[in-house]
């Protein structure tokens, strides 16, 4: 095979030189690894789609092998001989995510692996209500402790924790607005990081929305490449991928879809402004539709919010089936307004929203078919997000071990000064 | 200056072998050249923002000049030493990009050269209303065709010619659906390629608010990185600029701000949806304001929309000046939806709201100060857009040169061969 010399370069700013044109075909055939999405892929397929020879691959291949960021499985997709070929894989053990949530009734903790797959999923019971930031700060570190003591007992080494709030966030630390949790400047990341040890750990605390997208993105089997996933938890917030990546904006606060107005001379939003979707589709707001009198007992006051709403419509509510109606056409006019201006062909009913995508579906499309400039010849599918309301929580994990993904050539320095990953394990 | 081994490598699917280095390193010196923005770099400094050696920078600045893409200017930007260096320039001969625009009024072409200059525009009258595609098409090729006559002698190459479209446009040819223009299914780029020879120049159609974003974000004295510019021309639409780049969406049919709804039980809009933005604050609309009675005269007929409102203001028309208050707060919901969505600082008003700034500024700031969910700490800064309604047609004929400047190399391959740029000339 070989190549023109005017193709394309990379566009990088880089110079290349030896030691990086190493780091580089290092990265391009650990790529091929973490794209072969767990199906076993042989050194001779990693020779044939990277263009690299037999020998590069072999001892490309041995470097992660001894870095413990693959190994070998059973045998690879079958090819053209008869001879069985040994399969390479993503490592089960080593590297790891942790990730944070604070949702409507419960905080949660994830531990995600290099393969992605979940290790550890824990809930606590927790009404953020009655709490605030200093409280649910250190309940979120003592289940970090514990989630980490877990993957280090599974031969995990975790690399990294994200925590995920509903609301935009500054430097990956400083939650700015999160109206719903009564949070304003809090620095979430600080707070965490003086709590979860070690120091060199790094902490992260990004957007809800944005993790749950990250976190459907790698659980989708029919990998979606562009998509809105959008989250009904306390927030309403849309994750936004493009060409299989999130979509951040330009300084990390897109997506802010509860915050798109659905009603002229609307109600006022808690953020200030007037006809908010959020006073239409949000979950605390279509509960609030329902007469005092006609809440189910005290038992459902230990239950989410979509359940209790699931429970009233089983009851043939009206009440309910009425806002539910009007959360649909209300969803159908922002995500309208969101695929005008965005372009995804998609669109996830994420988080609480996914236990009510039936109630809501039909609506939002009905919207869609009439809004979106585009629709009649390239329709937007709706469909629920799998992974529903824990998104987020496995999302956040992801993100923190998706840099190992990313740039494998830094894990395996540190494992060759002896480091064994970042941090050293508090366990 | 060493790099480490574990660096990051740069992110191609391409293995990089000795011939691609060698591309790579040209390209790279080649950028530090386009991003000087016309200030003269020296080679010295070349070695030093690249990091590549002396002779390695002496044999890429032969090859670019050999190629016709660079000159060598006046001197560069001072340096330590008291000594003279000889600054290096993109050439104002060589690689040219030609544009075209279908405007309210008339159709424009344009002739852009590397440094970004524009070396001819033209306009010719043209009421799109009585005129079917056909017609319009055969129009913009004479037009085309006269451009590259003109920039031949001018010793310019035209490399590519590229028409802006109110509308979404599929596979850079077929507009699918510019309802202001009549048209549907339009294979705008097939129609052009048979008109404008050689059969060898690339053709493309693009949606004329992406390609105003364009042209305004190389106008930009203040390297403008995060921007929307808003074009008011026969349809609204947002061009969105993200980290210096036109965001195109997922397929490229981002930006349709005219359809995002700001009104609810609105007025019917062409598209077939309710309360869109384009029924409060489209140019036409704007006018039909002003009962027929006083309208200006005959004269007024053959001037653009915006001059014409621009004259009932300066005539105190009640009317018109409610119809641009009501425009002004329509923009501003619309805009705060694409803010929240998609994270930009800046507004741009484009098209003819250049002309209209200071009369829908104030509306549009009031909403985005009440509706962004991030401006409390971060304002959302909005201006008129410098280059206006000649934007999309500069833009056109930018987008048309720029792939010279983000591939180089395939550019001197061509010159290698004797081929003398992509096209041979018609003239």
């Amino acid at each position: 095979m070989t190549r023109p010399v005017h193709r394309a370069a990379p566009a990088t700013d880089t110079p290349i030189r030896q030691g990086s044109l190493r780091a580089h075909n290092l990265d391009l055939t650990f790529r091929q690894i973490v794209g072969a999405r767990r199906a076993p892929i042989s050194r001779s397929e990693l020779a044939t789609v990277t263009g690299l020879t037999r020998p590069t691959i072999s001892r490309i291949v041995d470097e992660l092998l001894a870095g413990g960021l693959i190994v070998e499985a059973g045998p690879a997709r079958s090819g053209n001989s008869g001879r069985p070929r040994v399969g390479l894989n993503l490592a089960p053990t080593g590297p790891a995510g942790l990730g944070l949530d604070i949702r409507v009734d419960a905080l949660s903790a994830c531990v995600v692996d290099l393969t992605g797959a979940v290790r550890h999923l824990e809930f606590v019971p927790h009404t953020q209500r009655d709490a605030g930031p200093e409280e649910t700060l250190r309940s979120l570190a003592a289940m970090a402790t514990e989630a980490n003591r877990a993957a280090a007992a599974d031969g995990l080494t975790v690399v990294g924790a994200t925590l995920a709030v509903p609301g935009p966030v500054q430097d990956g630390s400083v939650v700015r607005f999160a109206p719903t949790l009564g949070w304003r400047d809090v620095d979430a990341g600080a707070a965490l990081r003086s709590r979860i040890g070690p120091a060199e750990l790094p902490v992260l605390v990004d957007n809800d929305a944005r993790l749950a997208a990250l976190g459907e993105l790698y659980a989708s089997e029919q990998e979606l490449r562009n998509f809105v996933c959008v989250s009904g938890e306390f927030d309403i917030g849309a994750g936004i991928v493009l060409a299989g990546a999130p979509f951040v904006g330009s300084r990390g606060w897109s997506g802010e879809l509860g915050h798109v107005m659905v009603e002229s001379d609307g109600q006022l939003c808690s953020c200030g402004a007037t006809g908010c979707l959020q006073c239409y589709a949000g979950i605390q707001q279509i509960l609030a539709a329902v007469p005092a009198g006609r809440h189910p007992g005290p038992a459902a006051a230990r239950q989410s919010p979509a359940v209790v709403i699931d429970g009233l419509v089983s009851a043939g509510s009206p009440e309910i089936l009425a806002a539910l109606d009007r959360a649909g056409q209300a969803l159908g006019i922002a995500i309208s307004a969101l695929v005008n201006l965005v372009d995804v062909d998609t669109v996830l009913l994420g988080g609480s929203y996914s236990l009510l995508a039936s109630w809501l579906t039909e609506g939002i499309e009905r919207e869609l078919r009439t809004r979106v400039a585009t629709s009649a010849w390239a329709p937007v599918e709706v469909r629920p997000a799998p992974l529903g309301p824990d998104a987020a929580v496995i999302g956040a994990a992801l993100s923190a071990v998706d840099k190992v993904r990313r740039d494998p050539n830094s894990w395996l320095a540190r494992v060759q000064q002896g480091e064994g990953g970042w941090p050293r394990q508090t366990a």
